[in-house]
Protein backbone atom coordinates (compact mmCIF):
# COMPACT_ATOMS: atom_id res chain seq x y z
CA UNK A 1 0.00 0.00 0.00
CA UNK A 2 1.26 3.78 -0.71
CA UNK A 3 1.82 6.08 1.55
CA UNK A 4 -1.10 8.54 2.17
CA UNK A 5 1.03 11.64 1.54
CA UNK A 6 2.08 10.41 -1.76
CA UNK A 7 -1.20 9.73 -3.41
CA UNK A 8 -2.69 13.06 -2.13
CA UNK A 9 0.57 15.05 -3.06
CA UNK A 10 0.12 13.23 -6.92
CA UNK A 11 -3.78 14.27 -6.97
CA UNK A 12 -2.58 18.02 -6.19
CA UNK A 13 0.49 17.85 -8.62
CA UNK A 14 -2.00 16.12 -11.24
CA UNK A 15 -4.29 19.06 -10.57
CA UNK A 16 -1.92 21.49 -11.18
CA UNK A 17 -0.40 20.40 -13.70
CA UNK A 18 -3.83 19.84 -15.90
CA UNK A 19 -5.91 23.08 -14.83
CA UNK A 20 -2.03 25.21 -15.25
CA UNK A 21 -2.06 24.05 -18.51
CA UNK A 22 -6.31 24.14 -19.57
CA UNK A 23 -8.49 25.61 -17.66
CA UNK A 24 -10.26 24.70 -14.43
CA UNK A 25 -13.99 24.19 -16.32
CA UNK A 26 -11.80 21.96 -19.03
CA UNK A 27 -10.88 19.79 -16.43
CA UNK A 28 -12.90 16.96 -14.38
CA UNK A 29 -11.92 14.60 -11.67
CA UNK A 30 -12.23 11.75 -13.89
CA UNK A 31 -9.25 13.22 -15.85
CA UNK A 32 -7.14 14.28 -12.56
CA UNK A 33 -6.97 10.92 -11.24
CA UNK A 34 -6.59 9.26 -14.27
CA UNK A 35 -3.55 11.42 -14.72
CA UNK A 36 -2.29 10.89 -11.13
CA UNK A 37 -3.50 6.81 -11.25
CA UNK A 38 -5.85 7.33 -8.34
CA UNK A 39 -9.61 6.07 -8.00
CA UNK A 40 -12.15 8.36 -7.69
CA UNK A 41 -12.82 6.70 -3.70
CA UNK A 42 -9.08 8.06 -2.81
CA UNK A 43 -9.76 11.34 -4.58
CA UNK A 44 -12.99 12.00 -2.54
CA UNK A 45 -11.55 10.63 0.88
CA UNK A 46 -8.94 13.56 0.21
CA UNK A 47 -10.69 15.93 -1.31
CA UNK A 48 -14.57 16.77 -1.05
CA UNK A 49 -15.13 18.54 -4.30
CA UNK A 50 -13.18 19.89 -7.21
CA UNK A 51 -13.38 23.50 -5.43
CA UNK A 52 -11.33 21.87 -2.31
CA UNK A 53 -8.81 20.65 -4.23
CA UNK A 54 -8.21 23.58 -5.88
CA UNK A 55 -8.33 25.45 -3.16
CA UNK A 56 -5.37 23.20 -2.04
CA UNK A 57 -3.83 23.81 -5.02
CA UNK A 58 -3.92 27.42 -4.74
CA UNK A 59 -2.09 26.66 -1.69
CA UNK A 60 0.79 24.65 -2.26
CA UNK A 61 1.43 26.75 -5.67
CA UNK A 62 1.54 29.97 -3.69
CA UNK A 63 3.86 28.13 -1.20
CA UNK A 64 6.12 26.71 -4.15
CA UNK A 65 6.19 30.12 -5.78
CA UNK A 66 7.15 31.90 -2.48
CA UNK A 67 9.96 29.25 -1.86
CA UNK A 68 11.29 28.73 -5.12
CA UNK A 69 10.71 32.21 -6.54
CA UNK A 70 9.29 35.30 -4.47
CA UNK A 71 12.02 34.40 -1.61
CA UNK A 72 15.27 34.79 -4.07
CA UNK A 73 13.72 37.86 -6.10
CA UNK A 74 13.43 39.95 -3.00
CA UNK A 75 16.06 38.56 -0.91
CA UNK A 76 18.38 41.77 0.53
CA UNK A 77 21.57 40.70 -1.30
CA UNK A 78 21.38 43.39 -4.06
CA UNK A 79 19.44 47.11 -3.64
CA UNK A 80 15.50 47.11 -3.43
CA UNK A 81 14.44 47.85 -6.88
CA UNK A 82 16.85 45.78 -8.22
CA UNK A 83 15.03 42.97 -6.72
CA UNK A 84 11.79 43.92 -8.46
CA UNK A 85 13.78 43.36 -11.80
CA UNK A 86 14.80 40.48 -10.57
CA UNK A 87 11.23 38.94 -9.81
CA UNK A 88 10.54 39.58 -13.43
CA UNK A 89 13.73 38.37 -14.65
CA UNK A 90 12.87 34.95 -12.28
CA UNK A 91 9.14 34.90 -13.64
CA UNK A 92 10.34 34.87 -17.33
CA UNK A 93 12.61 32.33 -16.74
CA UNK A 94 10.25 29.84 -15.28
CA UNK A 95 7.64 30.93 -17.83
CA UNK A 96 10.16 29.67 -20.69
CA UNK A 97 11.11 26.48 -18.75
CA UNK A 98 7.32 25.68 -19.06
CA UNK A 99 7.31 26.65 -22.35
CA UNK A 100 10.05 24.50 -23.61
CA UNK A 101 8.32 21.51 -21.89
CA UNK A 102 4.77 22.11 -22.69
CA UNK A 103 4.78 24.71 -25.93
CA UNK A 104 2.35 27.02 -24.53
CA UNK A 105 2.98 30.57 -22.38
CA UNK A 106 0.47 29.48 -19.93
CA UNK A 107 0.39 32.77 -17.97
CA UNK A 108 0.33 33.56 -14.05
CA UNK A 109 -1.72 30.34 -12.04
CA UNK A 110 -3.41 33.00 -10.08
CA UNK A 111 -4.21 35.25 -12.63
CA UNK A 112 -5.91 32.85 -14.58
CA UNK A 113 -8.11 30.92 -12.11
CA UNK A 114 -9.26 34.66 -10.74
CA UNK A 115 -10.19 35.62 -14.48
CA UNK A 116 -12.08 32.19 -15.16
CA UNK A 117 -13.93 31.94 -11.88
CA UNK A 118 -13.57 35.40 -9.98
CA UNK A 119 -17.59 35.75 -10.71
CA UNK A 120 -18.48 32.48 -9.98
CA UNK A 121 -17.30 30.59 -7.45
CA UNK A 122 -16.82 33.17 -4.59
CA UNK A 123 -14.20 30.78 -2.11
CA UNK A 124 -11.88 30.62 -4.77
CA UNK A 125 -12.02 33.99 -5.67
CA UNK A 126 -11.42 35.25 -2.09
CA UNK A 127 -8.46 32.88 -2.27
CA UNK A 128 -6.27 34.65 -4.85
CA UNK A 129 -7.47 37.51 -3.87
CA UNK A 130 -5.62 36.61 -0.86
CA UNK A 131 -2.63 35.53 -2.60
CA UNK A 132 -2.44 38.31 -4.48
CA UNK A 133 -2.58 40.71 -1.37
CA UNK A 134 0.65 38.25 -0.22
CA UNK A 135 2.28 39.37 -3.38
CA UNK A 136 1.23 42.70 -3.19
CA UNK A 137 2.86 42.63 0.45
CA UNK A 138 6.15 41.22 -0.59
CA UNK A 139 6.24 44.17 -3.43
CA UNK A 140 5.20 46.84 -0.65
CA UNK A 141 8.21 45.40 1.64
CA UNK A 142 10.67 46.42 -1.43
CA UNK A 143 9.07 49.99 -2.11
CA UNK A 144 9.62 50.33 2.11
CA UNK A 145 13.03 49.48 2.17
CA UNK A 146 13.54 51.69 -1.40
CA UNK A 147 11.73 54.68 0.67
CA UNK A 148 14.06 53.96 3.21
CA UNK A 149 17.57 54.19 1.13
CA UNK A 150 16.02 57.05 -0.93
CA UNK A 151 16.08 54.88 -4.26
CA UNK A 152 12.24 55.97 -4.41
CA UNK A 153 10.40 58.88 -3.29
CA UNK A 154 6.74 60.58 -2.39
CA UNK A 155 4.72 57.26 -3.65
CA UNK A 156 1.38 55.98 -2.23
CA UNK A 157 3.41 52.90 -1.47
CA UNK A 158 0.40 50.19 -1.74
CA UNK A 159 -1.41 51.71 -4.57
CA UNK A 160 2.27 51.68 -6.31
CA UNK A 161 2.58 48.26 -5.19
CA UNK A 162 -0.85 47.17 -6.49
CA UNK A 163 -0.32 49.08 -9.95
CA UNK A 164 3.31 46.98 -10.20
CA UNK A 165 1.34 43.66 -9.80
CA UNK A 166 -1.22 44.58 -12.17
CA UNK A 167 1.24 45.46 -14.46
CA UNK A 168 3.00 41.77 -13.85
CA UNK A 169 -0.43 40.31 -14.44
CA UNK A 170 -1.08 42.10 -17.31
CA UNK A 171 2.38 41.23 -18.99
CA UNK A 172 1.66 37.65 -17.92
CA UNK A 173 -1.81 37.94 -19.96
CA UNK A 174 -0.30 39.51 -22.95
CA UNK A 175 2.16 36.80 -23.45
CA UNK A 176 0.19 34.09 -22.82
CA UNK A 177 -2.69 35.37 -25.59
CA UNK A 178 0.15 35.36 -27.81
CA UNK A 179 1.78 32.24 -27.07
CA UNK A 180 5.11 34.60 -26.42
CA UNK A 181 7.29 34.57 -23.82
CA UNK A 182 9.91 37.26 -25.09
CA UNK A 183 6.78 39.90 -23.84
CA UNK A 184 7.97 39.20 -20.66
CA UNK A 185 11.37 39.84 -21.54
CA UNK A 186 10.74 43.11 -23.27
CA UNK A 187 8.33 44.50 -20.87
CA UNK A 188 9.09 43.12 -17.33
CA UNK A 189 11.50 45.88 -16.47
CA UNK A 190 9.15 49.20 -16.56
CA UNK A 191 8.07 47.43 -13.48
CA UNK A 192 9.94 49.38 -11.35
CA UNK A 193 9.02 52.35 -13.18
CA UNK A 194 5.41 52.73 -12.08
CA UNK A 195 4.44 55.27 -9.59
CA UNK A 196 1.49 55.99 -8.40
CA UNK A 197 1.35 59.22 -6.02
CA UNK A 198 0.02 60.24 -2.97
CA UNK A 199 -3.24 61.43 -3.34
CA UNK B 1 -41.94 34.99 -38.27
CA UNK B 2 -39.14 36.87 -37.10
CA UNK B 3 -37.07 38.43 -39.01
CA UNK B 4 -33.24 36.18 -39.36
CA UNK B 5 -31.58 39.12 -38.27
CA UNK B 6 -33.02 39.58 -34.78
CA UNK B 7 -32.94 35.76 -34.22
CA UNK B 8 -28.72 36.24 -35.29
CA UNK B 9 -28.35 38.84 -33.06
CA UNK B 10 -30.52 37.33 -30.23
CA UNK B 11 -28.15 34.59 -30.01
CA UNK B 12 -24.77 36.87 -30.18
CA UNK B 13 -26.12 39.15 -26.99
CA UNK B 14 -26.83 36.26 -25.14
CA UNK B 15 -23.74 34.37 -25.57
CA UNK B 16 -21.95 37.87 -24.72
CA UNK B 17 -24.19 38.50 -21.84
CA UNK B 18 -23.29 34.60 -20.34
CA UNK B 19 -20.09 34.46 -21.38
CA UNK B 20 -18.61 37.55 -20.53
CA UNK B 21 -20.53 37.28 -16.96
CA UNK B 22 -19.59 33.90 -16.40
CA UNK B 23 -17.17 31.87 -18.68
CA UNK B 24 -16.74 30.00 -21.65
CA UNK B 25 -16.93 26.48 -20.50
CA UNK B 26 -19.75 27.25 -17.79
CA UNK B 27 -21.68 28.13 -20.75
CA UNK B 28 -23.56 25.40 -23.13
CA UNK B 29 -24.78 26.07 -26.29
CA UNK B 30 -28.73 25.31 -24.48
CA UNK B 31 -28.12 27.72 -22.05
CA UNK B 32 -27.51 30.27 -25.15
CA UNK B 33 -30.37 28.69 -26.70
CA UNK B 34 -32.60 29.04 -23.76
CA UNK B 35 -31.74 32.61 -22.97
CA UNK B 36 -31.87 33.83 -26.51
CA UNK B 37 -35.30 31.87 -26.64
CA UNK B 38 -34.16 29.89 -29.69
CA UNK B 39 -34.30 26.49 -30.80
CA UNK B 40 -31.35 24.35 -31.34
CA UNK B 41 -31.99 23.96 -35.14
CA UNK B 42 -31.70 27.51 -35.02
CA UNK B 43 -28.54 27.88 -33.26
CA UNK B 44 -26.91 25.69 -35.90
CA UNK B 45 -28.54 27.48 -38.93
CA UNK B 46 -26.30 30.53 -38.05
CA UNK B 47 -23.41 29.04 -36.09
CA UNK B 48 -21.85 25.91 -36.71
CA UNK B 49 -20.18 25.45 -33.42
CA UNK B 50 -19.89 27.64 -30.08
CA UNK B 51 -16.07 28.15 -31.21
CA UNK B 52 -17.50 29.97 -34.71
CA UNK B 53 -20.22 31.69 -32.33
CA UNK B 54 -17.61 32.51 -29.82
CA UNK B 55 -15.36 33.90 -32.76
CA UNK B 56 -18.46 36.36 -34.10
CA UNK B 57 -19.12 37.38 -30.30
CA UNK B 58 -15.42 38.74 -30.20
CA UNK B 59 -15.88 40.71 -33.59
CA UNK B 60 -19.07 41.89 -32.65
CA UNK B 61 -17.82 43.15 -29.13
CA UNK B 62 -14.40 44.35 -30.50
CA UNK B 63 -16.91 46.63 -32.97
CA UNK B 64 -18.94 47.87 -30.44
CA UNK B 65 -16.20 48.59 -27.62
CA UNK B 66 -14.70 50.47 -30.82
CA UNK B 67 -17.86 52.59 -31.69
CA UNK B 68 -18.74 53.43 -28.01
CA UNK B 69 -15.33 53.85 -26.02
CA UNK B 70 -12.28 53.73 -28.19
CA UNK B 71 -13.59 56.22 -31.20
CA UNK B 72 -14.40 58.41 -27.95
CA UNK B 73 -11.74 57.77 -26.37
CA UNK B 74 -8.96 58.35 -28.78
CA UNK B 75 -11.03 61.10 -30.66
CA UNK B 76 -8.64 64.25 -31.18
CA UNK B 77 -10.24 66.82 -29.59
CA UNK B 78 -7.91 66.75 -26.57
CA UNK B 79 -3.70 66.45 -26.36
CA UNK B 80 -3.01 62.80 -27.28
CA UNK B 81 -1.64 61.87 -23.47
CA UNK B 82 -4.92 62.98 -22.07
CA UNK B 83 -6.70 60.74 -24.13
CA UNK B 84 -5.33 57.97 -22.59
CA UNK B 85 -6.65 58.92 -19.33
CA UNK B 86 -9.79 59.62 -20.83
CA UNK B 87 -9.45 55.32 -21.92
CA UNK B 88 -8.91 54.78 -18.48
CA UNK B 89 -11.66 56.63 -17.17
CA UNK B 90 -14.78 55.05 -19.98
CA UNK B 91 -13.19 52.10 -19.40
CA UNK B 92 -13.96 52.66 -15.32
CA UNK B 93 -17.61 53.72 -16.35
CA UNK B 94 -18.29 50.98 -18.29
CA UNK B 95 -17.18 48.77 -15.71
CA UNK B 96 -19.20 50.51 -12.78
CA UNK B 97 -22.32 50.23 -15.14
CA UNK B 98 -21.94 46.80 -15.17
CA UNK B 99 -21.07 46.26 -11.41
CA UNK B 100 -24.22 48.23 -11.16
CA UNK B 101 -26.48 45.86 -13.58
CA UNK B 102 -24.82 42.73 -11.93
CA UNK B 103 -23.19 42.82 -8.82
CA UNK B 104 -19.62 42.25 -10.16
CA UNK B 105 -16.90 43.21 -12.24
CA UNK B 106 -16.45 40.91 -14.94
CA UNK B 107 -13.32 42.74 -16.52
CA UNK B 108 -12.39 42.60 -19.80
CA UNK B 109 -14.00 39.63 -22.49
CA UNK B 110 -10.87 39.65 -24.49
CA UNK B 111 -8.71 39.12 -21.55
CA UNK B 112 -10.57 36.88 -19.67
CA UNK B 113 -11.04 34.24 -22.88
CA UNK B 114 -7.11 34.93 -23.56
CA UNK B 115 -7.10 33.56 -19.98
CA UNK B 116 -9.04 30.73 -20.48
CA UNK B 117 -8.79 29.49 -23.77
CA UNK B 118 -5.39 31.02 -25.49
CA UNK B 119 -3.64 27.13 -24.69
CA UNK B 120 -6.82 25.39 -25.63
CA UNK B 121 -8.27 26.65 -28.55
CA UNK B 122 -5.86 28.73 -31.56
CA UNK B 123 -8.51 29.98 -33.48
CA UNK B 124 -9.97 31.89 -30.55
CA UNK B 125 -6.48 32.60 -29.48
CA UNK B 126 -5.01 34.45 -32.52
CA UNK B 127 -8.36 36.14 -32.86
CA UNK B 128 -8.18 37.69 -29.15
CA UNK B 129 -4.25 37.82 -30.32
CA UNK B 130 -5.87 40.35 -33.75
CA UNK B 131 -8.30 42.33 -31.42
CA UNK B 132 -5.11 43.03 -28.73
CA UNK B 133 -3.34 44.29 -31.63
CA UNK B 134 -6.09 46.79 -32.77
CA UNK B 135 -6.26 47.98 -29.33
CA UNK B 136 -2.10 48.27 -29.51
CA UNK B 137 -2.55 50.20 -32.80
CA UNK B 138 -4.59 52.86 -31.18
CA UNK B 139 -2.55 53.54 -28.23
CA UNK B 140 0.23 53.14 -30.96
CA UNK B 141 -1.31 56.48 -32.79
CA UNK B 142 -1.87 58.37 -29.40
CA UNK B 143 1.80 57.68 -28.71
CA UNK B 144 2.94 58.95 -32.42
CA UNK B 145 0.82 61.97 -32.19
CA UNK B 146 2.20 62.91 -28.72
CA UNK B 147 6.02 62.53 -29.64
CA UNK B 148 5.42 64.27 -32.77
CA UNK B 149 3.91 67.47 -30.31
CA UNK B 150 6.71 66.86 -28.02
CA UNK B 151 4.64 65.40 -25.12
CA UNK B 152 6.68 62.37 -24.95
CA UNK B 153 10.28 61.78 -26.33
CA UNK B 154 13.06 58.90 -26.77
CA UNK B 155 10.67 55.60 -26.47
CA UNK B 156 10.06 52.52 -27.99
CA UNK B 157 6.54 53.16 -29.88
CA UNK B 158 5.70 49.55 -30.36
CA UNK B 159 6.39 48.13 -26.97
CA UNK B 160 5.56 51.15 -24.85
CA UNK B 161 2.02 50.78 -26.79
CA UNK B 162 1.80 46.98 -25.11
CA UNK B 163 3.29 48.13 -21.90
CA UNK B 164 0.51 50.24 -21.88
CA UNK B 165 -2.32 47.90 -22.92
CA UNK B 166 -0.51 44.69 -20.85
CA UNK B 167 -0.91 47.39 -16.99
CA UNK B 168 -4.68 48.04 -18.41
CA UNK B 169 -5.22 43.98 -18.56
CA UNK B 170 -3.59 43.91 -15.34
CA UNK B 171 -6.08 46.66 -13.73
CA UNK B 172 -9.06 45.03 -14.64
CA UNK B 173 -7.82 41.66 -13.72
CA UNK B 174 -7.02 42.79 -10.44
CA UNK B 175 -10.52 44.41 -9.98
CA UNK B 176 -12.37 41.21 -11.18
CA UNK B 177 -10.29 39.33 -8.78
CA UNK B 178 -11.18 42.27 -5.82
CA UNK B 179 -14.41 42.55 -7.18
CA UNK B 180 -13.51 46.11 -6.43
CA UNK B 181 -14.44 48.66 -9.22
CA UNK B 182 -12.29 51.58 -7.52
CA UNK B 183 -9.01 50.16 -8.41
CA UNK B 184 -9.79 50.55 -11.84
CA UNK B 185 -10.02 54.74 -10.62
CA UNK B 186 -7.48 54.53 -9.00
CA UNK B 187 -4.72 52.85 -11.09
CA UNK B 188 -5.76 53.86 -14.47
CA UNK B 189 -3.85 57.11 -14.62
CA UNK B 190 -0.74 55.44 -14.45
CA UNK B 191 -1.13 54.01 -17.64
CA UNK B 192 0.24 57.23 -19.24
CA UNK B 193 3.27 57.47 -17.54
CA UNK B 194 5.02 53.88 -18.76
CA UNK B 195 8.32 53.99 -20.72
CA UNK B 196 9.98 51.91 -22.73
CA UNK B 197 13.02 53.01 -24.36
CA UNK B 198 14.56 52.53 -27.28
CA UNK B 199 17.01 49.56 -27.18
Amino acid sequence: MEPIVDTQQRILDSARELIYSRSYADVGVAAICEHAGVKKGSFYHFFPSKRDLTLAVLDSHYLEIKDHLLNQAFANDIPPMARLARFGQLSYEFQKQVLNDTGRVIGCFFGNLASELSTQDEPIRLRIEQIFSNLQSGIRQVLREAIALGEVQDIDVEATAQAMLAYFEGVMLLAKSQNNVEIMGQLFHAMAQIRISPR
